[in-house]
């Protein structure tokens, strides 16, 4: 961390990978903070959070979401107080919610920015469950998957920050909920802390075959979160008619395209399949913050938090997060 | 054609397909009529329709509709005249469509039987755009890819019974019409006769350069009746936020599972796909049925029918159909 406050640290993108990122792509510069202009403010940022989508922003692709800028700060999302203000609408000692990216300090005329009360929510939280995370969750469960009570749900990655919401909001919904998750103390704490019905380690080397055991019923909607040869396994396990909400295919964002095996699959068994990106149905945003915010006040929604300690922590840590390293939401703490 | 009466010609399936169907897995035989018990009623077929879903039919699978049982006479739709009746419900000379399935006469109870009038309409065509493939299309184009005015709609098979339909009603919705076919003859057929905007021969080599050019403006929706190789050239074509009517995948019906090569772009376009049986979406046929109808009996929907003549050509006529042999809707003439 910074020791000189006049000093902003940040992680700019610096090259492209080829194939697999590396630390290599990142690098750590510090930048000093200008005099704030009227209108500006200033925030220290607490939290910052790294998230799966980012490695596609590196790549320099027209396809998807908007290219990360080569030689700027990576995009990110971040938590933090107001340290200095020439704003009306935010005094300093405020805590809010941004986008600043990968830099101890943002600054900026407040837009997009979003007053936070952490008086009965950790201020972490809001860049998971009760972030972008949880509306992630809330978003491909409710209104892609649809669950109905009875019904099983299955979540890949699901000691995650969105599988972890995924399948505690399925049970609240009077689901089988079942996860998928890379190792048995991953796998038990989806079942005994996040209070899921099953959940199969696709490490173990058994997938088609653990899956068929925690999987009775077969799977009405699947959230997938990794693609690869996990989405392979489990669209055999599919019911008619099952939706999957496809929010992330990590396993294929680091090299070469992973082929899906048997797509004919989703023909002879109806299936939906949709894909989706959080930010473009900003119109449910303020109800899925207000009831995921409610449940984690009220401890009713647990979550898990990965910490790496320090900005120049955070590019190792975003490589760990894509080969799921992390255990429950990666988050760099900054101050 | 029988020459007897009395006799009822029916062709069976009497083995399942290792790999590819063939002509073995069928047979004719000839069965002597029973005479009518009271409320039953007998049509003589006049023409059997043929279609790729019956493939999936002919094997022992149990994920898919219900299989087709052996040395049981192939299932399909039929139509034709009420020849004897002891059914208060129906009179000798009525019109109607049922699915008898592959053989010269029905004997039923009448369930499931629908009179029809062939005064506007030919017969052949309750089979066709005012049948089932003609609902298919109108299911999968306006409740699955719901096209709006200006959007670029592509339909693979689109010179056969349901992409022809697909591609004239998308036309009548206001969108560029594109469709897929083999051959040049089918090409010309689809534009010049149906009025699409472009179509793009799969076989003359260079399908995705071939696609690029005639969809300068990408693909919003797409429906699906052939899998494979061109749904993987498709693919890279589909704008953001467009919709897939997975329809048919007959490239796959035949052999080997064929794999999709980049699933992911469903992730970063945001695609939904979404396969579909029309049988199962009961509820739509009625107003399907009255509009397809109204634009066949107004000659507003132009179709082509590809005859084979006679119960024992049905085999090899359908599978030609699998390869792509027919030129529009494979019929039999029973009569």
């Amino acid at each position: 961390m910074s020791e000189n406050a006049a000093i902003n640290r940040q992680v700019l993108l610096v090259s492209r990978p080829q194939g697999a990122a590396s630390v290599d792509n990142f690098k750590l510069v510090e930048t000093p903070l200008a005099p704030l202009a009227d209108g500006q403010l200033r925030v220290r940022n607490h939290y910052l959070s790294l998230d799966p989508y980012m490695r596609g922003r590196m790549d320099d692709s027209k396809s998807y979401a908007a290219s990360q800028p080569l030689n700027e700060v990576m995009i990110g999302g971040t938590v933090g107080e107001v340290v200095e203000s020439k704003n009306p609408k935010f005094a300093v000692g405020d805590k809010v919610v941004g986008t600043y990216g990968w830099q101890e300090f943002g600054t900026s005329d407040g837009k997009g920015l979003r007053k936070v009360d952490d008086t009965h929510i950790p201020l972490s939280a809001y860049l998971g469950p009760v972030g972008m995370p949880g509306v992630t969750a809330w978003l491909g469960l409710n209104k892609i998957i649809e669950p109905k009570a009875g019904e099983t749900v299955l979540v890949s990655a699901a000691s995650g920050a969105v599988g972890s919401v995924v399948g505690q909001l399925a049970k609240a919904a009077g689901c089988r909920a079942v996860g998928i998750a890379g190792g048995a103390d991953k796998c038990r704490y989806v079942t005994e802390t996040l209070g899921f019905d099953a959940c199969v380690d696709y490490k173990a080397g058994n997938l088609y075959e653990d899956l068929k055991a925690a999987l009775p019923n077969g799977v009405d909607g699947y959230f997938e979160n990794v693609g690869g040869e996990v989405l392979d396994a489990v669209l055999p396990r599919m019911n008619a008619f099952g939706r999957i909400a496809l929010c992330g295919m990590v396993a294929t964002y680091d090299g070469s395209p992973m082929p899906l095996k048997k797509p004919s699959l989703l023909l002879t068994q109806r299936l939906k399949v949709q894909g989706f990106i959080v930010s473009e149905s900003p119109e449910v945003w303020p109800e899925a913050l207000a009831q995921l915010g409610g449940l984690v006040a009220q401890k009713k929604l647990q979550y898990r938090e990965s910490i790496a300690q320090g900005l120049e922590n955070a590019p190792e840590a975003f490589l760990g997060l894509l080969k799921g390293k992390n255990f429950g939401k990666q988050l760099v703490k900054l101050i």
